[in-house]
């Protein structure tokens, strides 16, 4: 039973929700830097799954695929703080037979505490480049943006 | 503006959704065992917002306190795995001046993965007990069970 | 090529060190509580790897075999801060043909912070008792205590 | 009483041990891609600390002072694995009055894993940016390379 959705689509970009938790911050007061890449990946975990990949039956069959992040920059605009409620929205940027890249960013209503973009890679058991499955590439190419 | 709670009361029982993400797994291909206690605290945050208290307030006033775990049980039944939905199930079993103890439980369906007790302290910056504010007190004592 | 251990053992008696980073601390300023449990894996990963366990090989060999917590019991005594340097003493309370009890409380210098018992299960890919394999097994009926 | 560095200099390059643990990894059997931002911020913080730092009381005090991440633009090269022995190199690149930017990568012996540029900002409670102090400022100024 696929469990159901937690983001939504407005056409092409993906809104996502993640909640701030006591785990989330750090000694600053702050949330912890490195945490906002585990947030932008819930989002584009969700994005895949809207999109009909099942990323748990492709690891467990005897291909293991996956996705691993290539590369991505960063920027820190404004600090996420305890009990803020955040949108992640995503947007594919660039689409390759093997690869992808996505533009990120993190809202607290109004105001942007960051902008991302990641390169992803879609890889096999052995580490090396694979080409997307067609269906899921052709539901990507829909989504893509300039 | 406060954020609106992600929970849901029914009677004195707490129950509350988490999703299964990559960050979640480790290499197993199972939950992390030290992150069932992350989903906890994520439930009793949400509890303890739905019952009037401000826990970013708290500590960044002058007095600074906060709930803090004071020791815990638990057992592993069963395995949470990439993708689950998992309901958080929460109850309040005993209530002190300073302190209470929580059951709490995951469950994916029909099916327990985790039963746990969890003892809790309330303490102020320099990390001794001190009084629940009245009003949350009394607002707890309605929540407990047998 | 095998790294070399970090811990050492003083009789039956495993000692691990672990320092505290930012990304272990949250917004009371103090270690979260889940993080302990991360904490006292390493000390028991390090222990299993020096009684000669090579626990990925075990993963990614056919039989996916590896060990999981069933249970646990931790009582939280004194807090960890950033930048302290705390010690893990790891010690085996029990030892059955597919599950063990290991005893582990945290150190800051003289004193305790956490006391803690751990029932940890040797399973196989399938999640079902495995019998631990013999060498490894007597290795660790050496280290038994009362 | 301070507690004794973990890495170590050999001229203006810092270099810093990370073990990978069970906690590390994710179901892909490789490490999570977040986590390295946590093993860099772990060296930064060794490397700060070895200039003479201490971060908790520039935090615990009335100014709460502390360092925070800009923006980083990272290139994940080849995958870290369960029971790997790393080593994150850093060394200072660019050195403003409030302001620094790192190079940091990762290493599995001669293999090179991780390469990363970190900028960071020097910042007071009110996360504004804050002059260094002078003799901090003046240690990092003596490790700047071109």
């Amino acid at each position: 039973m696929p469990t159901p959705p937690v983001g939504i689509f407005t056409g092409a970009l993906h809104l996502f929700p993640v909640r701030i938790y006591y785990e989330d911050t750090d000694i600053s007061g702050l949330v912890y830097h490195a945490n906002y890449l585990r947030y932008m990946e819930r989002a584009r975990s969700d994005w895949i799954g809207q999109l009909g990949m099942d990323q748990r039956g492709a690891l467990e069959n005897a291909a293991r695929s996956f996705f691993v992040v290539r590369g991505l920059a960063i920027d820190y605009l404004k600090p996420a703080q305890l009990d803020d409620a955040l949108v992640i929205q995503s947007s594919l940027t660039a689409l390759g037979g093997a690869s992808m890249t996505l533009q990120q960013s993190i809202w607290r209503a109004e105001t942007q505490l960051i902008d991302a973009t990641v390169r992803i890679a879609f890889v096999g058991g052995d580490g090396k480049p694979k080409r997307l499955p067609k269906p899921l590439r052709e539901a990507m190419s829909t989504l893509l943006v300039a």
